[in-house]
């Protein structure tokens, strides 16, 4: 830990995959160093490390209050992102010494990264280098990821918007597939490589019996055989089904089932090739063996910038880990991610506490679904689930509306000098 | 006209594919039916006319009122939906004598058809045959679709919600498509096979700066070569370019540009022939075509479901036409489809007037978008759409939740005796 009171600028960047409340981390950081009398100024990164590396800085200090506010409630990373790797810098301290030079120019003293596994590494790189110099700066790691993948947090800021944004469009679709008296099956595809979280989220639509049928998770191997009989059962039963499968489900070989289209994909007569995803996949082979009416649905990049159907409690975590970051760097704290851990008061209420993880721990590992979430089955999720996730998407955030639609940030982007 | 006290009960059905807001105009109907002395019992039609051919009548008066009145913000059809086309009864009035059979039955006097063109053709049908059997009832069209393509109807219930869907996320995705640094094409599939309207509202989103660059209508002729250099321009320009494209879009000789890519698709190992959809085909030949990374999206049957993004505007109004169909065939108004005329007040204030068509006008013939409201090139919208749409895209419905989702209507369904 240094020395208590440290005068200087700071930095904040983003970086990875984007999250419907990713800004409001940010907005927790930039609100909060603006507010402290020990930072001189706020600078926002460009594009993550990048905007480091070129020197591009926006000045915080420049927006109005307002349109700062808004990033509460606007998608995407608004200072952009990048996914930079930093090198080894035993192997090569370019990058390092450059930072460090914009560091020096700019009398930074607190770095705040706003991102998911790699960016903690990234953090942890810097963080080091600049012990290792002896350049004094706290630098703290803000968390985010659709994916709920990152390891030491109970959960991970972004996660339940892009949760309840899933379940309640699976919800939405339930009520669609029931339309006609006509038979359907309806494939629904959520991202995840490595990682189910986001998939099983559709399962708490079917916690209330509007959900889908069959939910398939990377966690678990899939069998194309399998799959077909257990759709094949609940449509006759029923003469519907709805399936949500991860991106990333595998067979027991760990090959992608995606690939198993890709494979033999064809090329039209401009010699394009016709590459379909997942749902798409499993959707031509439903059709084929059962020869029901399919309809295949991808969420796409919709479940990671649907701020319309944000989570207010993820909003508020959200801000409330930036706003953390700031608070313990002030007070000396380094080299540190701020983390969830969840409790339950005397009334049995959800309660988030934030507490702090070495960034060493938490970088390059990956949190999976656990054994207990997932049926024995492999083809739907367990009570265990249910309960985790419901504190998490609760609560609806007022969106400012213009006009008919939403109002988001526009930052002026003044470049500092 | 007939008399105008008529005493007996009614029926109202819902037809062809659903809406956002299609259970608000139920809703419209079922409240005022049940709310006038002159109706004795109010049923619901299972699957529209097939639950009538069928004797499968809700018994509406047996529903709660709060559950009822979740109608107005429920997705999909509540009462169920068909397709099913009657015969012309000069050819075959098999169905028509089964239809009169359970009006008389259940005292039917007033029937209310909640749907598209076909259904307003039902509609006229049914009437035509009451009146020449000489069976004292009243019957109403109630409209509804997403498509917009109602004829005699400044616009369609079901429209602006499916809008403002579409609005919203193509702006979301804008911020979306900005988080890196690097290049990025991404393709937004709207449905719409005639008419171009759900997709013109992707620009409404680009008039705020925040949309797609280039709207492709089947209003107009597609050339595969002209918008892979529409393409490549803007791509060039901003690094970035942003595409919405209809369904149904053709080349000049009318043929599907879906079809291109369908002509060659390929089976795989398993022999399940490999279908994308359009926005996968054209993201297919961008990608060969300009080397660039490309996301295709599809916002598939969510449009039509997404009760959560509905427009206030379109559930108010889509309650008002099922009322109003009601208030008209108490005063002994019949053969009709409830339309909306617009106007605008001293203020400029937009004001939604409803007016009565013929059903025999309406039926089986389609509204496309104007040509003034489509740019020369046919690649974008003009000010006269965007001065079209926004009143009705205005408002966010208070959606009731329960436990972090939206909760929808769930109703008994008793059947009548």
């Amino acid at each position: 830990m240094s020395s208590n009171i440290l005068k200087g600028s700071c930095i904040i960047g983003q970086s990875g995959g984007p999250t419907s409340v990713i800004n409001a981390s940010a907005y927790g950081v930039i609100r909060t160093a603006l507010d402290s009398p020990f930072i001189t100024n706020v600078y926002g990164a460009a594009h993550g490390i990048r905007g480091v590396l070129d020197d591009q800085l926006f000045d915080m200090g420049q927006e109005d209050a307002y349109e700062l506010e808004l990033l509460l409630h606007t998608p995407s990373s608004a200072l952009g992102s990048c996914r930079y790797k930093l090198a080894d810098p035993d192997v090569d301290d370019t990058d390092y010494k450059r930072i460090l030079e914009i560091f020096k120019k700019y009398d930074v003293r607190y770095f705040f990264y706003n991102g998911g596994n790699d960016s903690m590494d990234t953090c942890n790189k810097i963080s080091k280098f600049m012990q290792k110099v002896g350049y004094d700066c706290r630098i703290m790691g803000v968390p985010k990821t659709i994916d709920n993948d990152l390891w030491g947090t109970d959960h991970c800021p972004g996660y339940a918007s892009a949760a309840k944004y899933i379940a309640t469009s699976c919800m939405e679709l339930y009520f669609d597939a029931r339309v006609y008296d006509t038979s359907i099956v309806c494939i629904m595809e959520c991202m995840g490589r490595h990682a189910g979280w986001l998939t099983a989220a559709a399962s708490v639509a079917s916690h209330f019996g509007q959900g889908p049928d069959l939910v398939y998770l990377p966690e678990r191997d899939f069998d194309l055989k399998v799959f077909v009989e257990d759709v094949r059962r609940i449509y006759n039963e029923t003469g519907k089904c709805l399936v949500a499968v991860s991106e990333g489900i595998h067979d027991k070989d760990g090959k992608l089932i995606v690939e198993y289209g890709a494979d033999n994909a064809a090329t039209d007569a401009f010699g394009h090739k016709q590459l379909g995803g997942l749902a798409a996949y499993l959707a031509s082979v439903i059709k084929s063996e059962i020869n029901v009416k399919v309809r295949d649905i991808e969420f796409s990049l919709l479940q990671r910038c649907a701020a319309h159907c944000a989570s207010e409690v993820d909003v508020q975590e959200s801000f409330m880990a930036g706003k953390k970051a700031v608070e313990c760097a002030l007070l000396g704290i380094t080299d540190k991610m701020v983390a969830f851990e969840r409790s339950y008061d005397a009334d049995g209420n959800y309660v988030c506490n934030l507490k702090l993880i070495d960034l060493t721990e938490v970088a390059n590992t990956e949190k999976k679904v656990p054994d207990n979430m997932i049926n024995e089955k492999g083809n739907g999720m367990t009570e265990e689930f249910f309960e985790y996730v419901m504190p998490l998407i609760q609560g609806a955030p007022e969106i400012p509306f213009e006009r008919g639609l939403p109002r988001f940030a526009n930052l002026k982007k003044v470049l500092a000098k």
